[in-house]
């Protein structure tokens, strides 16, 4: 048996997320499935993020142990030969057995694309939310200062959770401007469920003057959901790498 | 009556091509139904490129005449408003009576891209031919130069074509390379039918040294479509601006 490190690229659009369900396509039930028929036997597949339905990567991990003789570009191949072209392996590698995609991973980074010009583009639409009309960046900034940093980020994540803690150590947020919009850059070693996204909706309202940066603070110390913005649609999000 | 000129960007993955035809959905066939709508009569809409099925552009331009009396932006809007997001009028704006997308063209520029890395990415699928492994840039760009200027382009189009003279002027023909592949730049006054599609295969055949450069004009001297290469699929091939 062999420990095998992939990097997955997937458009999230017809997905219902990572993690496997009951009812519905997801992330890890497609490589399951592939897995398991190329191995000849149930593959549990570790991924680092449990992005959600709708949610993208461009550089999500996952790990499982394989029996059968691959090398790693012929294991890559025969993946993705028996998936859909909106998931793609893009890397696999041997890793030493102590390596799990969850477990190990040190730090994943994910992007919040917001499109603010007129008109998104039809190569764009399914990446991104839009909103139309200017955001004051200089504002989200400040806003995004204060959440930078280890915090209980009870009021950025959904109210019934079951989190042992809700402190997380927020690495990097920042907001970069472009021509056609925004990206919300955020990096930490967990997120808590649907914290980015919370996050981003509420520097969002930010942008948008329907909040003060500095009521932010606030928002964080209350620890109420109810306190903070709402959570901005999946399609605007993308994990985009994980350290370990 | 105000003329109309509207640039358009489509993901052309779902219609079949530009031009209306009695089955199956175009950009020309959805552009007409919304104007007609709007305009409550039958507005003929002209366009620069008669985009193959599986075509898309990030460039068109189509020209119409419309009796309501709308701003630029507004009819933008309202048309999008009616259209998928596969498809997007980027701008609306006024012009002289005597400009019409299709005759007043001076100039449109396809690219062809060939992703040639081992895995496509799901966000590019749809955009690219892969042709897995290297292709030899040198010799694609010898073999172009042959093809710039004006010249009898018979080899290069469809063996029965309703066009009065097959004599183009190509102006402009390079071969790029990047990391994930190839793109293969073509600009004319006008292209005949599966032109740039023939031309990229052909060149794609002489990057894998199936042909040789220096073949390529003979190809072209003999008229004949059997001399050329296969027709590159509609996927790969993207009309980026037309020039008035």
């Amino acid at each position: 048996m062999r420990n095998v490190k992939i990097t997955i690229q997937y458009d999230g659009t017809n997905y219902h997320g990572w993690q496997i369900q009951p009812n519905g396509r997801t992330i890890q039930s497609e490589l399951t499935r592939v897995l398991s028929q190329l191995d000849q036997r149930y593959v549990i597949v570790h991924g680092a993020g449990r992005t959600d339905a709708g949610v993208h990567a461009t550089g999500q991990v996952a790990s499982f142990m394989i029996a059968r003789n691959f090398e790693p570009d012929q294991l890559r191949d025969a993946i993705n030969g028996n998936l859909d072209r909106d998931i793609r392996v893009v890397e696999a590698e041997f890793v030493d057995d102590s390596f799990n995609a969850r477990f190990s991973a040190r730090r994943k980074t994910y992007h919040y694309r917001v499109w603010t010009a007129g008109v998104v583009s039809p190569f764009a639409y399914r990446y991104v939310y839009h909103h139309r009309g200017p955001l004051d960046l200089d504002q989200m900034r400040q806003a995004a200062t204060s959440l930078v940093g280890e915090h209980d980020f009870s009021a950025f994540t959904v109210m019934y959770s079951d989190a042992k803690t809700r402190i997380r150590r927020l690495e990097r947020l920042d907001v970069e401007g472009d021509q056609s919009g925004i990206s919300i850059i955020a990096a930490s070693e967990g997120f808590l469920r649907y914290m980015v996204r919370t996050i981003a909706g509420t520097l969002i309202e930010v942008g948008r003057g329907r909040r003060t940066a500095s009521s932010i603070r606030d928002v964080l110390q209350s620890r109420s959901r109810a306190n903070a913005g709402w959570t901005a649609p999946a399609a605007g999000l993308t994990l985009v790498r994980v350290d370990y």
